[in-house]
C-alpha cells in the first residue's frame, strides 16, 4: 500500500475507519455483527448512512426499489450517472465489511471528490442496495435486480414477517411498482471484500474482478431400502449413504481437475440430508446439494454432463435446480482499474469472484467492474469477519482514479 | 411346515390367526399399526389381552415392573416357573408382529396344553412386557429390565408427556419400587419375527437363536472450516465432507469384511449430520453415528481397534457412546428347540439376532432361547411388516415340545 499516493488522492483513511467502525456499532444486541435487511435494525443503519451522505454534501433519496442513493450533481446537466456503492445489510451473525466497505469506500470517495475540487461531468452517485444478502423472503439482490429491471415479479408476493416482499420495500421508502430499468448509468464500481484467501495468501492489496462465476445448483437423489441395521446382513443392504459417498468424493475429484484449468471452478456438496437418519436404521435417502461455481462457461456443461453420468452410474437423480451463466466485467473498465492500481503502485492482480454480487446485476445496464481487497484467513459471513482499513481505503482510491478517467472517457451527451 | 405334527400339537392355526388380527384392530385411528407403550391406546390392547388370558384359564395380573403375566399353575407347588412371552408395544407406524407375535404364541401354547390335558411341573407364565420399543421416554425393554433386575435407577426420573417414568409405569398397574429381580424363572422363551431376510431367503420356517449379538455405538466427529463455496478455492479448503466419505465408504468395507467370517457382523452409519448445512458454505462439521453388531466380542474388538486408527488417519474423533456385550442364548435350550424342530419336521437353521430383544434381558436370570420366524421381504417396524399365521403357529409348536422337554428336565425342588 502506497500512502504517499493516497494522500495525493486525499482519500481519508482515519474518516473512513470511522465511519465503520461507527456503522458496526449499529448491530442486534448481543450478535454482532447483524444489521439485516427488512428489520429495524437496518433501517437505523440506513438512517446512520443518510446522515453521512448528508453531511458530505450528497443530495440523498431513497429510489423505487428501496435503494439509498446520495447524489452528487455534476457539471453537464443530463450526461448521466457513474455510480459506486455496494450494500449495507448483513447475514446473520456476520458481516461488518461485506457490503458496508463498498458503500463506505463510496462515501468516501465522493468525499474525496470535493476535497480536492474536483467536479464531473458526469452525476456521481453513491449507492446502499438494498437486501444483498439472503434476506427472511429468501431471495438476495433485491435492490440491484430493482434498479436494473431484473425483479421478478413473482418475488414480490413473497411473505415475510407478516407482510409481502412489496409491502417491506415499502417499510424501507420503495415503490417498486413504479421502478423502471434506469437508462442513465454511464458506468457502475464495486469494491468488496475478496471473501477468500487469494488476496492475503498472495500479499495483494488490489483483486481487479474479471468475471462473477456463474452459480449452478443440482441436487442429487440416492434413494436406498430402510431396513433394520442390525438384522440386515452386510451383502442384502441397499445403502443409500455408500453410493452417495461415493459420488462426494467423486464430484471433489472433479472440481480439483477443473480448477486446475485456467477458469474459476468449485464445486461443494454444501447440503447433505440422510433419511430416515435413525441409528439402526439402513440409510433409505440421501439428498445432497451442490453448489457449483465457474466463470468459463464450458467448464460448467462439462461438470453437468460428467454429473449426469457419474450420477447415473451410482443410480442417482441428477437435478439441476438453478444455473446462471457467468457475468464478465467490462474489459475496458478492468483495464482502468488495473492501470490505476499500477500508478498508485498498489500490488495487483486479476481474478474472479466466485460469490455473486449487485455488481453481477448492474453490469446489465451499464459498464461494470468490481474492486477486491483482502480479508482476513479470506472468511467472511461470520463474526471474525476483518478487512484493514488501509486497503479499503487503497481500494477506493484505485476506484476513484478509475472514475476520473471514466468521466473522462464515457461519452456526454448533454 | 408340517401340518400333521401341528395338528397332533394341537396348536390352533386359526384361533392364534383370529387373535393377531383382532389385536391388529386396536391402532392409533389413521396410523397402522401404532399401538406405543405408555399410551391409552396401549392400554386398551393389554386389557384386551387380559381378556383372551382369563378366558384361557390364566389367573392373570400386573407385576411390579407393569408386565402383564397370566399364569397356569404346575403341579408342584415352588417348583418354579417356565415363562414364555414377548411384548405387545409398537413402534409408531409399524408392528403387526414384532413383539405381538410373541406373545400370541405364548397364549395359544397355554391353550394347547390344556387342551392336550398337560399338565406341566412347574408353573407356566405368558407374559407381556412393557414398553419393549424405545418408548417416549427414550429407553426400551422397561418391562424385561425389570422383571430381571436390570433397570438403572436414573431412568425411573425420566420425563415425558408430564411425568416420569415410575409414575407410567404405576399407570400401566406396576409399582417399580416394590420389584425385586425374579429368582423363580427356570427357563424362558421367546418367538419373534426375524427382522431381517435370512429365512424367507433360505425357505426356512423356524431359526434357532444362538446369540443376541452385541450393540456398540460409535460417534464419529471429523472437523473442517466453513469457508465461502464460492470464493475458497480447491485446494485450500477443509471440507469436513471429504474426509467423512471416506469413513463411510472405509467402515462399509471393514464390515463387510468382518460379516464374511463365521459370526454376525453389522455396521451402519445410520445418523450423519453435517454443518452449517448451507449450500454457500463448505462443511464445517460432520457427526456420523456408527451402530455396529457383533455375535463374536471379538470382531467388535478388531473394528473398534481397527476405527480408532482409521478414524486418526482421517482426522477424525471417536467415541464410544454404548457398549453392550453379545448375549449368547443357553445352548442347551437351543439343543432342544432344534430337536423339537427336527421332530416336527420343521425346516431350520441356527442363527443369531441382530436386533435386541427381552430375551437378552431374561437370560441373565433364566436359561434363555429365542425362536425366529420369516418376515415377508425382512421387514420390520413399518406398515407393511408381514409374517404368516402358519410360521408363528409352527414356532408355537416348536416352543411348546420344548416347553414339555424342559418341564421333563429341570429340576424340581418342591
Amino acid at each position: 500500500m502506497s500512502g504517499a499516493a493516497l494522500s495525493n488522492l486525499r482519500i481519508d483513511t482515519a474518516r473512513l475507519g470511522a465511519d465503520l467502525a461507527a456503522l458496526a456499532e449499529i448491530t442486534e444486541p448481543g450478535r454482532p455483527w447483524t444489521r439485516r435487511a427488512f428489520t429495524p435494525k437496518f433501517l437505523e443503519g440506513r438512517a446512520w448512512l443518510e446522515g453521512r451522505m448528508q453531511a458530505a454534501g450528497l443530495t440523498t433519496r431513497i429510489d423505487a426499489a428501496g435503494n439509498l442513493i446520495g447524489r452528487l450533481a455534476g457539471k453537464t446537466s443530463g450526461a448521466g450517472v457513474l455510480m459506486v456503492g455496494s450494500h449495507s445489510d448483513t447475514v446473520p451473525d456476520g458481516g461488518r465489511f461485506d457490503g458496508i466497505a463498498g458503500v463506505l469506500a463510496g462515501l468516501e470517495i465522493a468525499r474525496a471528490v470535493q476535497d480536492q475540487g474536483i467536479t464531473f461531468a458526469h452525476d456521481l452517485e453513491i449507492v446502499d442496495f438494498l437486501a444483498e444478502e439472503v434476506s427472511i423472503f429468501g431471495v438476495s439482490c433485491v435492490g440491484s435486480r430493482g434498479l436494473s429491471g431484473q425483479l421478478p415479479e413473482d418475488w414480490l408476493s413473497r411473505i415475510a414477517d407478516g407482510r409481502d416482499l412489496k409491502a417491506a420495500i415499502a417499510e424501507a421508502g420503495g415503490a417498486i411498482e413504479e421502478a423502471t430499468p434506469r437508462a442513465d448509468v454511464k458506468g457502475f464500481l464495486e469494491l468488496h471484500i475478496e471473501q477468500g484467501p487469494v488476496l492475503e495468501a498472495e500479499g495483494l492489496p488490489i483483486g481487479v474482478v474479471t468475471a462473477i462465476a456463474g452459480i449452478t445448483r443440482v441436487l442429487v437423489t440416492v434413494a436406498g431400502r430402510p431396513d433394520h441395521a442390525g438384522t440386515t446382513p452386510m451383502n442384502a443392504r441397499q445403502d443409500a449413504l455408500i453410493p452417495a459417498a461415493e459420488l462426494v468424493l467423486a464430484i471433489r475429484a472433479k472440481a480439483d481437475a477443473l480448477a486446475a484449468g485456467p477458469g474459476h471452478f468449485t464445486a461443494t456438496v454444501g447440503e447433505f440430508r440422510m433419511e430416515p437418519n435413525a441409528a439402526n436404521v439402513v440409510p433409505a435417502r440421501v439428498e445432497m446439494l451442490i453448489d457449483a461455481r465457474a466463470s468459463e462457461r464450458a467448464d460448467m456443461e462439462a461438470f453437468l454432463d460428467w454429473l449426469g453420468t457419474e450420477g447415473a452410474r451410482h443410480g442417482a437423480e441428477v437435478k439441476v435446480l438453478s444455473d446462471n451463466p457467468p457475468k464478465p466485467s467490462h474489459p475496458a473498465v478492468c483495464d482502468l482499474l488495473e492501470a490505476a492500481a499500477e500508478k498508485l503502485g498498489a500490488g495487483h492482480r486479476r481474478m474472479v469472484s466466485g460469490a455473486g454480487h449487485d455488481a453481477a446485476w448492474m453490469g446489465r445496464i451499464a459498464p461494470t467492474a468490481m474492486v477486491f481487497v483482502p480479508c482476513a484467513g479470506g472468511r467472511s459471513h461470520c463474526p471474525e469477519e476483518w478487512a484493514e482499513t488501509g486497503d479499503i481505503a487503497l481500494g477506493a482510491a484505485v476506484m476513484l482514479e478509475t472514475l476520473i478517467e471514466m468521466d473522462r472517457l464515457v461519452p456526454v451527451i448533454a
